[in-house]
């Protein structure tokens, strides 16, 4: 199968922006952790809730790094993307794209989160169903970035 | 000793403000939660921390009543102030007020928070110690409201 | 026509959730936020954004009660319901009710909101057309109260 | 003058903290934003708010590159440590860190912020007083950084 991003829409509500009437930074990272909140549930198959309550498995992450590269703001639609550059033992990398509707970039964002055991708070290996589940989104050649 | 309202000076930040340049409303109630966790701290001597952590009592919020006045922009300096209207076993009944340097009133709020033990999630009786460190802030006549 | 409630579905995220897994109540108006922007947009059929950019009319929230029942966990599906208890001339009054899958309600709120002109930031008439569609959630009567 | 990172401390509220009991990392950057405000009103002399209402100049972050080195608590209280590692024409590249009392480091971030005109929303220069101001927390040299 090949590999592909995950997508979701989703549309900057007034409570995300500041009174420059662009998105607040600082909301961008809500919106990236809804992005993976919800690409673990429908993409993965695992909610960030049975990961966290059934399994007693945490997945903070650990960094980073985003160019906004031009202001949205209030009411744009945006087409959220996400997909792994790299799937190791106990991390993820991973891509997120955030774009117009005219597909011009908003955000390119990559973040590294990492698998711990919530009863140790030590590392811990991603379990393997979750890991096959991750495969059908890895695309690890840098040509994927971001446009 | 005669009781007087706990009171505190705080300005509004760019990341309370929405797109019309006002306090976004639900970000008067984060203040609100700060104004009582500063309250509790300073004013009554045990942090909300301690409470939570090693008294193992929780004191949520139950009820809240709001009159939005007038509006508040970024930057402006607000007075806010807390005292109590009532003082129960389990609950307090407060009363809260942001003011602009003028003393032109911007909110006035009551709220009622109840006492719990964290491990019954159950109703508890207040502490004696904070029960008695609270007299002073109890006002329970009704002209001590918001003018 | 029957008037009926605007009802929406939403499940409460990690960000919603404080220290004690439950909702920290400031985020419960953000959520009150969100549902009124949907009924405009869904449910009444002109958007915030409408309303704000194209209308230059802003509708402040200038009053909230709100009875917090019953407390709301991470992962929890929330029913949520709005309906008018009076709709005036430029102003309109809300009832909204969350609830968990099996009719418990957790929050019963009231909410006082007000029609404006943002040029002048004065008090200005609900449009026709808005009042028309506003007609099918207006039910004054108290039993249609949080059960 | 010998430069030195601007430095404030700061304490982790109730309201930063998800249910794991841990900064939630969206509220980092509200932190990290506070204390850029900060800076600017006490370190450069002109505040955010004269920036943009009275110069009409905007300070965007358009990137952000941040390490999570350690998890900090409700109650933790961070020294926060501002520096600039370069100030270009119309833009700035900062250095932020977050320790703990004991001086380990939580968070270690880059940003970069540009100024722009509002009115034209273009890039402009940085005003001549606040490059000058802005001098003495210029630390160019790597071996600055996050411990």
């Amino acid at each position: 199968m090949q590999a592909t991003p995950f997508e979701t829409v989703t549309t900057i509500r007034f409570r995300h922006c500041d009174p420059a009437g662009i998105v607040f930074y600082p909301r961008y990272f809500e919106l990236i952790n809804d992005l993976v909140e919800t690409w673990f549930e429908t993409g993965v198959g695992v909610s960030f809730h049975e990961l966290h309550v059934a399994r007693r498995m945490g997945i903070p992450t650990v960094s980073v790094q985003c160019d906004f590269r031009a202001v949205s703001r209030w009411d744009d639609r945006l087409r959220q993307r996400l997909h792994l550059t790299r799937l190791g033992n106990a991390s993820l990398q991973a891509q997120v794209e955030f774009a117009g509707d005219a597909g011009d970039v908003r955000l390119c964002a990559h973040i590294v989160l990492v698998t711990i055991d919530l009863d140790t708070m030590r590392s811990a290996p991603l379990p393997q169903d979750m890991r096959a589940a991750m495969q059908r989104y890895l695309i690890p050649s840098a040509d994927a970035a971001c446009a």
